[in-house]
Formats: C-alpha cells, sequence, structure tokens
C-alpha cells in the first residue's frame, strides 16, 4: 500500500488525526498501527508522520520497517525537542511536527479535538474540517480487507449456528418459559453461547443482541432475563475479529415453537423486504432506492411506519450500512444519497417493530460486485425452530 | 444519585457533550446511559437532557423512569422541531437545545468534536474547553463502584489462575519450547485460556497480552507465536465487565522452568518495587512520591532507566493509573502532580524492560482506604512455575 494507495488520489492539505487507534478507524487504516493511547499522524503527499511515546517507539519502528509502502516516519516528542510537560501534550507534538515540516494548513475530520484545533490554530497554523470522508477508498474493500470482513462474518454464522441450536434444543416449560435442563433458558445463556463460539474463530462480541418478545420491539435493547416460546428472539451477532480488527453482521430472528400467523405473516414480510432490496443491490445502485425497495416490500403488505404514542414503530432504520474497520462505516442504505460500487461490504437488514407484537430483524452481509452482489457468508434463513 | 451527586458540587456553566457512549466514560458516568451512536448531553445546574434518534427514545425513557435522581430529560430531534437533513445532524440537535433552554455559553470537553463547536459558535453560543475533568467526582469511587470494579479484577484473578496453570502444565521441549501434548503452547493458547475464563465471569479483554522473551520487553506489545522455558511471560489481564462496564488490571509475569539468576533478581527488584510503591499509598500521598519510592527501589537495586540505542529501557512507564469506567482514567501514579484520595482506584504496576533480557511487570489493582489501601482482589505472586 502506498500513500496514494491508501488516499486514492492525491490531498488537498495534509491531513493531521489526533486519537488512538482504538477509537479512530480512519487512524488504523492510514497508518496500520495499534496503541491503547492517544498519538498524533500527519499525511502530506509523499510521506506519513506518526508521533508516539517512547514506550511505542520499538512497535511502531518495527511496523515502517515491515510495511516500507506506507512511507511510515516514526517520530518521538524527544525527538521533537519537547521537553518538560510539553512532552505530554498531544497539541504540543503536532505543533512541533507541523512547525518543522513547515506546515501551515491542516485538515482534520469533523470530530478532531478542540482544544487540540484551538492550541494549532493560536500558532498561525489553519485547521479546516474536511467537508467528506478523509479517506473515501475505505468503502471500496481490497480483496485483502473483504477476507477479513468474511472471516469476522463466518464467526459471526458458527454462533450464530450455535445459538439457534440452543433455542432449538431448549424444553417449553410452563407458562412457554424456554428450560434447558432444570433451569430457565435466558438470554445470557444464549449470549455465553455466542461468545464462547466467536471466541474459538479468534472473534469478540461485546455487545450482541438475543432480545426476546417486548424487548426485541426496540432494535438496540441488548436483551436479559427469561426467553419464551412463541415470540420472536432476534439475535444479532456483529464480532471484530481480534487480529486484524475487521467486523461482521448478521442478524436472524427465531420463534422456538409455534408461531402466531400474525409473526408468520411479518416474518416472510421481512424475508421479502429483504429480498427486495438485495434485488436493488448492484454496482451503481443509488442507495436510498435500495433503502426504497426494503421499504416498498414492507408497505405492500400493509407494515406502516408511524408513530405510536410518540414512539416511531414499524420500519424505523435504515435499511444497512457498510462494514469493515468500523461496524457501521459508509456506504449507508437509508436516505443519505450516494450510489453503490463494487467493492462496497453492505449489511442488508429490514426489519419490524411493533411494541405489541415485538420486533423481526433479518441481516445478511454482502459484497457488492459485478454481478450484483455475493454472500460473505451464507447463514441459513429459519424461523420456527 | 442526583446532578450534584453525579457532579460533586456546582457547574460553572452547562456542560455539553457530543460523542457516544461507547467512546465517551463521561457521558456514561453523567447519562448512565448506553447507546452504539453518537448523542447529545447536557446538563445544567437542574437538569440533564439526552437527545437521542427516535431509535433509542424508548429505552432512554425507560432510563430516566428507572433513575429519577438523573433528573434526566429525553429530547428526540423531532421534538426541537428539525426536519430535513438537519434532523440528521448532531451539531444542530445541539444548537436546537441551547437554544431553546437559553443557553449562551457552555463548557465541553477537551476531545470535543471541532465541527460541532464550530457550528455552535457561529450561532453566538460561547464554547469553552474545561481546563479541568469534567466530572472530577469519578475519582473517587462509590461503593458500588468499587463492588463492579473488583468483580472485573475477580475475573482477571480467574482468568491469571487458568492462564498461569497452563502455562505451568506445559512440557518443555527441544530447545524449551513449551509443548501442550503433541503440539506447541502458543501465547494464542493461553489467550483462549483467559477469554473462555474472563467470558464465565461476564467479563471480556480483548487486548490481552501474552509475551515472552523478547516481545515482553515492549510493553504494549500484545505478543504472539511460541511460548519458551526460562523467559518471562508477561501476563497481563485488563478485562472490562459486559454489564456495568468496569475494567479491572491485573499482571504477572512468569518463568516456565528454571528462570537465570539474573531474571531472578530482576524478578526480585520489581517485586520490591512494587512493594515500596504501595507502601508509599495512602489518603494524602503524593502521587509523584509513590511513582519515585517505585523508581528508587529499582534505581537502589542498580537498574537504569536510559536509552540504548534510542530506545528506552528501564523502568519506563508511570507506576499506575485510575481505573473504573475507563481503563487509563485518573489519577495518574507517574510524574503529573496530585495527591490520593480515600476511594481512589489505581495500578501498581512497576516494570523493567531490557532488549537483551526480556520484561518483567507486577500489577495489582488496590483501593485507597483509610487505613492505606487494600487489595480489591488477590493473585498469589509467583514467578517459576
Amino acid at each position: 500500500m502506498t500513500i496514494e494507495g491508501i488516499m486514492r488520489g492525491k490531498l488537498t492539505a495534509p491531513v493531521l488525526i489526533v486519537d488512538s487507534p482504538e477509537n479512530c478507524a480512519d487512524l488504523r487504516h492510514a497508518s496500520g498501527f495499534w496503541a491503547p493511547d492517544p498519538l498524533v499522524f500527519l499525511m502530506t503527499n509523499t510521506a506519513a508522520y506518526l508521533i508516539v511515546s517512547p514506550l511505542e517507539q520499538g512497535r511502531a519502528q518495527q511496523l515502517a520497517k515491515r510495511e516500507p509502502r506506507r512511507c511510515l516516519k516514526i517520530v518521538t516528542p524527544d525527538g521533537l525537542g519537547l521537553t518538560g510537560p510539553r512532552r505530554r501534550l498531544l497539541g504540543e507534538w503536532a505543533v512541533a511536527l507541523l512547525r518543522r515540516e513547515g506546515i501551515r494548513r491542516v485538515q482534520v475530520p469533523s470530530t478532531f479535538p478542540l482544544a487540540t484545533a484551538r492550541r494549532i490554530e493560536a500558532c498561525g497554523i489553519a485547521v479546516a474540517v474536511a467537508q467528506k470522508a478523509l479517506f473515501p477508498g475505505r468503502e471500496v474493500k481490497t480483496a485483502g480487507e473483504t477476507k477479513n470482513i468474511t472471516e469476522s462474518q463466518r464467526a459471526a454464522v458458527a454462533a450464530m449456528r450455535a445459538a439457534i441450536r440452543r433455542i432449538r434444543g431448549a424444553a417449553i416449560g410452563p407458562g412457554g418459559a424456554l428450560r434447558a435442563g432444570r433451569r430457565h433458558l435466558c438470554a445470557e445463556d444464549v449470549k455465553q453461547e455466542i461468545h464462547a463460539t466467536l471466541l474459538k474463530q479468534g472473534a469478540l462480541c461485546r455487545d450482541v443482541i438475543v432480545a426476546c418478545g417486548a424487548q426485541a420491539a426496540d432494535p438496540h435493547e441488548r436483551g436479559h432475563g427469561l426467553l419464551r416460546a412463541g415470540a420472536t428472539i432476534v439475535i444479532d451477532i456483529f464480532p471484530q475479529h481480534m487480529a486484524h480488527g475487521y467486523w461482521g453482521d448478521l442478524t436472524r430472528t427465531v420463534v422456538r415453537g409455534r408461531a402466531t400467523n400474525e409473526l408468520k405473516r411479518m416474518y416472510a414480510a421481512v424475508k421479502a423486504s429483504q429480498a427486495a432490496a438485495l434485488g436493488a443491490i448492484r454496482p451503481g445502485a443509488s442507495c436510498p432506492k435500495v433503502h426504497d425497495a426494503a421499504a416498498a416490500a414492507l408497505a405492500q403488505r400493509g407494515y406502516a411506519t408511524k408513530d405510536v404514542d410518540g414512539r416511531p414503530e414499524g420500519f424505523i432504520h435504515s435499511t444497512g450500512h457498510g462494514v469493515g474497520l468500523e461496524i457501521h462505516e459508509a456506504p449507508s442504505l437509508g436516505r443519505t444519497p450516494g450510489r453503490l460500487r463494487c467493492g462496497n461490504v453492505v449489511t442488508v437488514e429490514p426489519g419490524l417493530y411493533y411494541g405489541k407484537l415485538g420486533g423481526i430483524r433479518i441481516e445478511d452481509t454482502v459484497l457488492v460486485s459485478r454481478g450484483g452482489w455475493e454472500y460473505l457468508a451464507r447463514c441459513p434463513h429459519v424461523f420456527e425452530v
């Protein structure tokens, strides 16, 4: 990867990032470096500078040597001549480097830390917030990136199979409560199964969702407590791989035992909605049109989206989002204008949420390819188990 | 918890945070809310406002009802009269709320997003970067917080025991390579053991360190590949509990088989250094003096800290850091001035790192208490295993 490879084009102004690789996917992408603490990264058209504490210097230098095409120059506060408390202030690191390199203007991400921006501006250096993504190239995945996301997606599939196996194997106790042997089967038990399976694949998903019944009516409720027969159980697994940091994303909704006709009809509508969205996915397709296709399939089947007692019900989120070094990244399959391109990796995850019925969501992650799209990893669609 | 309880005092200006609870511990502390996406939080002396997307509204309202002492008022973009694309811009959410409440000046964290600050300032509202921690009360843990950190620390102890058991049980193969049955025992195998044990305790540690030999000479190297007899293996486990989000932090260094006299002497020095630092810990103690005590114990035993070929060797990091909703938080036991208080929870983790010998670190997490300090959870000190 060269600097132009990372940028996919020329920079209009040097890019400055002050953040931790942990928080900032752009920083991980552009530097290839991981550290637990914040650091300073500067990219010009000819070089990329990483200012790290002496503690990180060794690993950073190894990276620079291992991946010479990144053109990384490793700098330390000492190397910049900083002394005293200024050695520990990231704003001072940035100012010292910009001065040394004679840079009078930088572009920064919209989330750039305010205090650091003010410190830099006070030195007469202009700080412009980039109006677009700093590294739009991230939206189009390389073969290596697709392989990494696929690896996480496969881990998600393995965990989903294990979760559904656990639910399918549960007995139905009095009042419909699911039972595993002499104990209730709870969301927490299924999550343990998911975590343990992901772990064997080298992946983690801290905020996995196993939400049953009324809980499932809220798409961000992570779920807890008793699982019941006859109610929908939304299982949303979005693991990050521990080795390379790429994510996967997969959701299935199941019912233990028999679902009511109402839930069956709702499930069929969400499945048709996903099919409609997938049918609209191809290079060049408008992102809002993919979303419209998903929404229209639901509306045609009579599923309205509206506020009930001030709370939105129906198809209340967008159809999908990009997946890569972040779990939510561009492109978005919602109302924001944009077009799909070969190499995009996106989720397709329509859902329906009604306070009285619960929630149903079906989600797969696909690669936009010349022929339209491809699954990254296949996971069976099951409903009653 | 009341607003004054969260603040431990009066605000000089309303506090504004625009971030995701995931990234921002202050936001989790002050709001008690979790969501995967960024949101807007405003705290005055009488109320706390949380602006969330309609998707999060239900859970946010449940929280406000469940914890009335937080005085949370849940607001949505619709409720602020925002329409069109402005409904999706966090800067617009903040401006609309500040205008509605007639607020002309806010204080923000130093990491406040630059683009949002500029948008707010353009509306004639002053944005001041707080010069101190927004919620200094976070440094002094409540009994409930200490209980949570202890839970994570206990998980770390369980995982450490499992890791050491695994290393102790390994056979020593040709050339000193550790073997588990017919396979090599690798850092990855020990990490799996750690992850699996943490999981059973409801905790996760994505970046666990199991670093052997030369790898251990770099305190932030996470470690990989073959483990060897006779070399130090640094095991650093810092789990976050999945239910409440508090962290623990624990490090042990072991050698499988026999350590050289040189390594034994080095281990004894680090152990003495930890004892010296612990001996200096009490309410009112100066943080740099705790660090000095740790450093002096090492220097007295002849362990120098200096640059070798431009790379720092010896005791190259601070003695410890606070632990709570963040893995690294105030107070710091390094050169930054400050005094310990009853209720601080800090790590005490001196270490020695030499390119040729490897690294040794011993770390426990303790509560500063009236009598001096207490372990949150005890973990045996072992070296040769």
